[in-house]
Formats: structure tokens, sequence, C-alpha cells
């Protein structure tokens, strides 16, 4: 069985490759999660994408299963990705495949997302191909027109929770931050520190705020937490610079 | 005045977005640099995305200008940048525009490109709008159908210079090397360490070896010096993981 796991971008439905969009029309299934915590704006993405694709393939839907709060966090991830390998082995075996399965993953499937890693657990195993996306890291700096990483220099690709428990990484003058939560960028010492904040990135909700981390760490904050309840939801991503 | 910077992926034509096309046929003057460094492969991938795109612009081929070897590095760089500004100014006032200037870079334009460095030296400063593109750090965990970072772990992504001075990033489990001309990875203690190296990444020279670092490093060594050979020039990057 051939599973194609296609890069879908970040919100914007012109995120899409000419590749994904090829992959989109050769495919003979196309598995979508119902939902992901209350996110139907981002399964309706997905519909937006298959059509603008001119995908025929046959969409099955599939309601994601709970994660079991009571468990370690990592055997609780561990259960949850066996139960939605499961999930996708059933509708593959009810669909009558005349070609790929294929998955639309949010951004790029390479960063932080788990659909590799649930695609290990089928038995047996699929060929996979993964079709490169635009990530959270390109669409951040696309819309501040900002380079990525400083003249030969380096750059950390990191989650808020690392950024809290270990802080700035040593060595870095770039970071980006994923995954964060709760604006773990207050626990850093703003001295010299410049942050480039979006929301929503290449959705029409995007929002933008950047500047000196003391100057505009507190209504950075604010702006979440006020966008956050307009919206029901959030994705934020970051990138704090030294003497940015 | 507009200027797009339009990331147009890796090598694959297929790389560029729904979002970069629509702007390449938006555009009223596409700029496009003769050559970089022998390799003419690379301009004529131009010409083929501006022709798949159904791009209609007027299209304006410009010499990239030498750099001056005899200044230190950041002069050089620096004056070599103030010279393409020219180039693009003069290129851009011959032009009877009507709509935005556009630029293809390569992968994305916030990666390890000077683009928007060079864009910031024209008067008055156009208006720039980056479109994001899917870069090397992609097409290599593409290729390979791996995920780039552990789970909930950070990546940092550097240079094969950082690399040979600095040696592996404290902290780090997983890095990924760009703009290295020498095999950087050859001066790590390859022990514990995994390589996913991959060359052409997204063109039909593709090249890819994966493996314990020990194991696989002078194969890498060795094809990369091969494969430079035949084709004249060479394009690589790798990721490396502890425990990989
Ligand atoms: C589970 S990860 C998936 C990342 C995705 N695979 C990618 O390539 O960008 C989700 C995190 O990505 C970031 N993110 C994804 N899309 C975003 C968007 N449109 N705007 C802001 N942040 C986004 C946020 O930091 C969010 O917490
Ligand atoms: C000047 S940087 C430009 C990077 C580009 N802006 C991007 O987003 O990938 C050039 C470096 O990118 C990497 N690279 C770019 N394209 C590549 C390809 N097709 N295959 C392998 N490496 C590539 C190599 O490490 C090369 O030295």
């Amino acid at each position: 069985m051939d599973l194609w796991l296609i890069g879908m971008g970040t919100g914007n439905p012109e995120h899409v490759t000419l590749e994904a969009r090829r992959a989109l029309r050769e495919a003979s299934l196309v598995l979508i999660p119902r939902k992901g915590a209350g996110k139907d704006d981002l399964a309706d993405l997905r519909h937006t994408i298959l059509r603008a694709c001119d995908c025929t393939a046959r969409v099955v839907e599939f309601d994601m299963p709970v994660r079991d709060d009571a468990l370690p966090y990592a055997d609780r991830v561990d259960r949850w990705h066996d139960a939605i390998a499961v999930i996708w082995a059933d509708a593959i075996a009810q669909a009558q495949l005349t070609g790929p399965v294929a998955l639309l993953v949010w951004g790029d499937p390479g960063l932080y997302d788990s659909t590799l890693r649930i695609a290990d657990r089928l038995t047996p195993r699929p060929r996979v191909r993964v079709v490169a996306g635009i990530t959270a890291l390109q669409a951040l700096t696309a819309a501040h027109a900002i380079p990525f990483n400083t003249v030969n220099g380096a750059v950390t690709v990191t989650t808020g929770r690392r950024l809290r428990v270990h802080g700035w990484p040593v060595g870095a003058d770039t970071i980006v931050i994923m995954l964060d939560g709760d604006c773990g960028f207050r626990t850093l010492d703003p001295d010299g520190l410049h942050i480039w904040w979006g929301a929503y990135l290449g959705m029409a909700e995007q929002v933008l705020v950047a500047g000196p981390l003391g100057q505009v760490g507190d209504r950075i904050v604010a702006t979440r937490a006020a966008e956050r309840a307009r919206h029901g939801w959030i994705m934020d991503t970051y990138l704090l610079r030294r003497g940015g």
C-alpha cells in the first residue's frame, strides 16, 4: 500500500505546492480527521484544498480518538497514536483502493507532527512518500519579511516547554518557538532580545507583532489572549533574536 | 515600488506553491540572475517555472557581479550586495513598470539567502512581500521520509563552517547542516550519530545516503566528490541525530 503524507501549508490554501496538488489528483483515498480540539475551521480548510486541487479521490472523515489523560505523557501519546493507526487501517481496509492513500498534513509532515510515527504502526508497513509543505517557520518569516538566520548564523527551532525548562539554548543567536501555549518568552530576560510573533499565519485572521521583547512582550500576551477568546483557538509561533 | 521575493523551492519545479504561481502571474517584471557559479541548469529552472506558471511578465536577465576576493569576507559580501542592488535598480528603472517586480528565490527567501538584505539597499525602499517556499530542510526530510525533530525535541539549523569551528551545538540532539562545501561531519566523533544526507534534493539528480555516521560517512564523502565531478556543481544538506 502506498501512503502519501502531503504537506498542506499552514492555513493559506495557496500554500499548497504543485507537487501536492498533483499527488491529491493521483490519490485514490483521502483520510481527513473530523476535528482537532474544536478546530472545525481547519477540517474545512482541508476540503477547500481538495476542491481547489480538483481532487477526485474518495474522502473518508474519521473522528480523532480521545487521549487518556490518566496515563503518563509518553504512554498517553503512544496509545493515542496506536488508536489513530487502527482507525486508518479500518478506513483503508473498507475502501476499494485503486491507488495511493493520502493524508493532508498541516504545514510540513516532518515538523512537530506525529503522522510519520503513526504511519510506522501500520502492518504491513506502507510505502511512505512525503510531499514537503510550507511550515510555520517559513510562514512566520515571510509574514514579517525577515530572514530566518543572521548572516551565516545558526537557528534553534524548539518548543515552548523546552524554552521554559531549559531557558535560552546555549550559543544560539536566533531561536524559533513552536507549540507554546503559554507565552514562554516571559521567562526570558528581555534585555537585547527582539521578537517577531505571529498567529494564524497565512490565514485571513493573521496577526503580527514585532519589536524589542521588553517593549512588546505584554502586548503579545494580551493580543494572544484576546484572539484566542475571539476565535476559540489559536496557533502562534515566534522568532527571538539577540541584538536583532 | 512593490518587490516580491518569491520562494521557488529547491530544484523541483513542482515545489512552487499556488501562491507563488499567482504572484508570478501578477508580476510586471521578473529579474533572473544569469548564472550563479557555473549553475546554468539553475537559471533554466527559473525559466521552466515561469513557463509552468503561465507568467506573462517581462523577464530581464542580469549577470551577477563578481566578488572581490581581495577584500575581507564581510566587506566583500557587503560590496557584492551593493553591486547587485545597483543592477536591480537599473533594470527596474529601465522597465516600464505597471505592477510588482518579482524575484524567484531558491528555496525560501528567509533561509541562508541574501535577497532580503539586497532589497534593503534599494532607494526608495520598496514594499517587500515574501512568498514562502519549500526549503532544503523540508526537501531533505521529505526525501528521506523522516521527522525533522525528535518528539518535542529541538533542532539546530547551522552551517558547515560553524560546525567545523564550534563543533556539535551544546544540548542539541538534532542538527541540520547547510552551506557545507567540505563534509564538516568528518570533524565529529561519529559514535552514536546517525546521518541523513541528500544532494540535488527535489531534482532528477537527487542522491540520498543514510545510516550510522561511522558506517556511511566515507561513502558520503566519496559520493559527494563523484557527483560533483559529474555535474560540475553540487548542493547538499544533511541531518545528524544522536541515537537516531
Ligand atoms: C503540531 S505543530 C505542527 C507544525 C506543522 N507541521 C508545520 O510544519 O508548521 C503546531 C505548531 O505549529 C505552529 N503553527 C502551525 N501553523 C501555524 C500558523 N498558521 N500560525 C502560527 N503558528 C502555527 C504553532 O506553533 C503550533 O503550536
Ligand atoms: C545559499 S543556501 C540557500 C537555501 C535556500 N534559500 C533554501 O531555502 O533551502 C544554499 C544551501 O542550501 C542547501 N540546498 C539548497 N537546495 C538544495 C538541494 N536541492 N539539495 C541539497 N541541498 C540544497 C545546501 O546546503 C546549500 O549549500
